[in-house]
């Protein structure tokens, strides 16, 4: 299957006074991506928070940054579920910019847990069959 | 009663490439006071979102932006009551650098809805009268 | 002409703990439109950032709220210019969502200062014309 | 010397509609702990920028969730400065709610560069002398 991705242009509000990117800004901006992919794969956060069956919040996440980017750079952000295990997946991200050049990657690691004591349950069975589809070997 | 205030120094990710504060951060900076505000009189955020009795969502706000600021300068926030109604109240907020000078103003009006249906509901006498106290004739 | 508008899905991070749009981010999501907007007639940040010509704060900005939004809504966001004076401009935003109900309404008044000095110039003669093409009565 | 730290209290706007600090948040306030730490050794972003010597933008981020963060929570933030290398250095923070526990840890790896060219050079003397004074041994 095609990766799942989407362009996004940098706002004003991403950038701060030394002119580039805030890099916390990276972060969010991956994540509208993946609230697309799971609107996508039937598991928009809206449903999540009304079912309340499973929350899936985010126990790591980590960023590099290769290149600046400015106001009106138009980025391709690429998703990738790297890894699906008991109770977690991890998802991996390329920004590439409209010359072909990598500007920074990300990566996030999920787990499953149940509101309302909070404690780690496995992936639903649904839930990791839709992941299962969208495994990619960068 | 002295005004409600506290000082704000200007972050890097309140500003944007044009090296000064974005627009829309200025409402997020009176929030955190208001906040502060709420926790000081008895009502924090917390509270509310637990007991679920009342809530009370900004259905109106506004800004003037008379003073860019940038990175690293501090203002001092001054919040005033001044209206209380049946279901509602209004705060103005006033932005005053170290030098003295007013760089920015804000209003909120706020309505007690029921969390439940969403109708707006009176003022809660308990909130309405540690409201009371702090009405200030600017 | 038609109005300019486009289509905003609220994200998470668009909303707070109480489960709604956090009404700082009302106004984050109207300037994307505006920077849209700006890009469409020849004016990108980007561009007036670089030429240092003109740059064009924000003097004034109010919104109201009147239906509360929660992650997945869709909104249409619609920019009208309805006012163009000397060295200021007026943009009124309505946002309705995928039922026809305006959830909220927003306006800015922007004026054109010199990047060096910060003084009021008068409006460039470019963009006053590009504006007057999306006057709008409303 | 003891570790450079500040208390910080979850806002409103920090959470989203699951009703706990948004990730990306966690970036966004550990950077403003980094902020008063640059002034504090006397090179505030203000100056940085004005003197356009040289930046030190961020090139890698990460963070662990540990404990979920709600509106009120006041954590502890510390920043060590782990390690210095010719062009770059890493510092590491650490959040503790109130009762001691451990709620998130987060990295950062800035590099110093020619604002011109965006070339690496090496850490400033100066600065090197001051990152020293707050190296930690974890």
């Amino acid at each position: 299957m095609a990766p799942f991705q989407d362009n996004y242009t940098i706002k004003l509000h991403d950038t701060d006074a030394a002119g580039i990117l805030f890099f916390a800004n990276q972060f969010r901006i991956i994540h509208d991506l993946y609230e697309s992919f799971l609107g996508e794969i039937g598991f928009g956060f809206r449903e999540c928070l009304d079912r309340r069956e499973f929350f899936i919040p985010i126990i790591h996440a980590q960023s590099d940054f290769k290149k600046p980017l400015m106001v009106g750079d138009v980025v391709t952000i690429t998703l990738n579920i790297v890894n699906i295990g008991q109770t977690s997946f991890k998802i991996t991200y390329r920004l590439v910019d409209q010359s072909g050049k990598l500007t920074g990657t990300a990566e996030t690691v999920h787990v499953t847990i149940d509101p309302a004591n909070k404690a780690k349950i496995d992936l639903p069975d649904n839930l990791r069959r839709q992941l299962d589809k969208w495994v990619t070997t960068d």
